[in-house]
């Protein structure tokens, strides 16, 4: 087996769970947070940054690599790690959420799916078994079935239709892996927002027995409380000796939120995206650096920070450069933005070990401005 | 004195001169290359970076840095080196240069130069006096004189007149200097291509004692025996005890020419700019790592180099980064160039040594490309 999950313990406060992943790659400790590599490097960051971070499995997109530059260069590079220099871990996508989400022109069948290359207009043909050639071909640790993504909100019976051809495609996709003593392939959960989809499709694929599930169709652009109550029936659902990784999650509350029901691995490109734009997270709630007001603050971006953004410069200079569309400043704000992330899910893996993740919650929604009234924008 | 030269050897076969100059922020070894940081960031690269490949010193632009952040700023976060997080030795400009390439709208007049600032468009002067109170601010361990810079080609007569001004400026800077103890002034000769103006405008400077003196007004579009012919006769005008800078140099062929007249000092943004349009620099001549014939190619840029770049990362991958502007390619070019440059000093500095700078350059010549017919844009 390519992928296992040891089980330390739980959260006796909360049910959390604190466990370790380990891979071809090496092994992580969880929950943890994915930093996103969409084009084989994660934005402005080196790989010795990413280290130096504890960053120890990152995610990369099977749609973006595919077209560019193409998995036959990375498979002629000798594969992903070592086309981007990256020894830990990584784990690819299928591919689809990429081809519901950014091609206008598609064609869902039960062969695959059919769509217009998002950059040359090309068509092009993304399937099950395609999406598996690609991923062996990147060789990734952990690779992810290719699923169908609805759209949100979906009818009930739109939704079950599509969970029933994830299911097949799911043992498409296993039919077709070619690598599976080097490559774990996790497969996805769908079924909207309904208790009795996502039973159906958690046996399906519990059935085949995959070494990891993810949970998909969240972080879709539903409320916080669907995205939670949704998670409080499906974890269950899962096999309680594999990890669970939760789709497109990246917010602060979220990660505790979605630690607190069980679910083990993340990932989501907000902390990069929004550090580009010159935002940071900070232990006080957002940091938009970028703000004029910061142009004479000579603190750092977070004086609750040790990070090496925050050991070494200040707000002032971080907007100069930022303001300036200097790279180092988006080197600054990703880094900060990546260790912040980092840290707290080493803090709330801390707080499972204590048994402590309700109240480490509740200070850090007091301290971050989560439980201010309409608190937004987090 | 704030800066000081220490003379080790002069190279018996070409008559280059191997020193050492100290500054208030550490010594560093002559003939070099400075690095460019124009605004406070030598750009895409950390100040860690920067010192890993061995650059001692940085220069940084008086004109932008009043503009943008503005030196009260910089000065109230307690200078330039810990604005940016740089404990080496810094040089700035003096703002000349920019305000006569950059701004449309000038008037020189004798009290200094009324233009228009080139983002806002604003109403500015810049004046002896103010380019010495920025610099003073800005707290650089080198601060340059505020020269006019003549148009090339310009005629003896204005080229006469413009020297005078710039030797009564020099004065001026001298006299409005707050702080000589922890920051050395050069003063810049200025005279074209006449040897008599040279001579005029290296006596002036040299009757006011600077610690170091540059050479200005070359490399602003002369062909390069003109540049050359033009150090023949300057560099022996100056003082054998303070260093010479040759402002505005950076491609491989005129730092080993310069280094062979005598020149101690360099910089331009040119390693850094090429870099950023995916140019290298390397031992056979210039590689530009976005061309396709790269997509395949897993080489190094350089097979002879040993930089991080080089031990990490194939022309594939780089080729990939940068043609689709991830900034980590611009990171890893920009790397290779400033190390090449610091690298070739080094071996610069070592021919000096073993009295062999001649044989240094003819091969160095030959293996990149110089000595080929119309060899071009090297
Ligand atoms: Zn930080
Ligand atoms: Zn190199």
């Amino acid at each position: 087996m390519a992928i296992t999950y040891e089980f330390v313990k739980t959260c006796k406060q909360t049910g959390a769970r604190l466990g370790r992943v380990h891979t071809p790659h090496g092994s992580f400790d969880t929950p943890t947070f994915m930093p996103v590599g969409t084009l084989a490097t994660v934005k402005t960051m080196s790989p010795e940054e990413l280290q130096e971070m504890n960053a120890n499995i990152i995610l990369s997109n099977t749609y973006h690599l595919w077209l560019r530059p193409g998995e036959d260069i990375i498979e002629e590079a000798g594969g992903l790690h070592k086309f981007m220099n990256w020894d830990g871990a990584i784990l690819t996508d299928s591919g689809g959420f990429q081809v519901f989400s950014l091609s206008d022109l598609r064609q869902i069948e039960e062969e695959g799916v059919h769509f217009r290359n998002h950059i040359s207009g090309e068509k092009l043909f993304l399937s099950p078994e395609k999406a598996m050639h690609i991923q062996n071909a990147l060789g990734s640790d952990i690779m992810m079935a290719f699923d169908e993504c609805p759209p949100y909100p979906a009818e009930y019976e739109y939704l079950k239709k599509s969970v029933e051809r994830t299911s097949r495609w799911a043992e498409r996709c296993l039919a077709a892996h070619k690598n599976p003593d080097k490559q774990g392939l996790f497969g996805i959960v769908q079924g909207g927002e309904y208790e009795e989809l996502r039973r159906q499709s958690a046996e399906d694929l519990i059935s085949l027995d995959f070494p990891g599930y993810a949970i998909g169709g969240l972080s879709v652009g539903e409320p916080k409380d669907v995205m939670n109550r949704v998670l409080d029936f499906t974890a269950p659902m899962l096999p309680e000796n594999k990890p669970r990784y939760l789709m497109g999650v990246g917010s602060p509350d979220s990660l505790i939120d979605g630690s607190i029901r069980g679910i083990d691995m993340f990932d989501c490109v907000l902390p990069t995206r929004i550090a580009r734009n010159g935002t940071c997270m900070t232990s006080n709630g957002r940091l938009v650096v970028r703000n004029a007001k910061f142009s004479r603050d000579f603190r750092p971006i977070d004086e609750n920070c040790d990070c090496y953004t925050c050991r070494n410069y200040s707000r002032a200079y971080i907007r100069h450069l930022v303001k300036n569309n200097e790279t180092f400043g988006f080197r600054l704000t990703t880094y900060h933005n990546l260790y912040f992330l980092l840290k707290l899910m080493e803090h709330v893996r801390q707080a499972i070990r204590e048994d402590r993740l309700g109240d480490f919650r509740e200070e850090f929604f007091e301290q971050y401005g989560f439980n201010k009234p309409n608190a937004k924008n987090f």
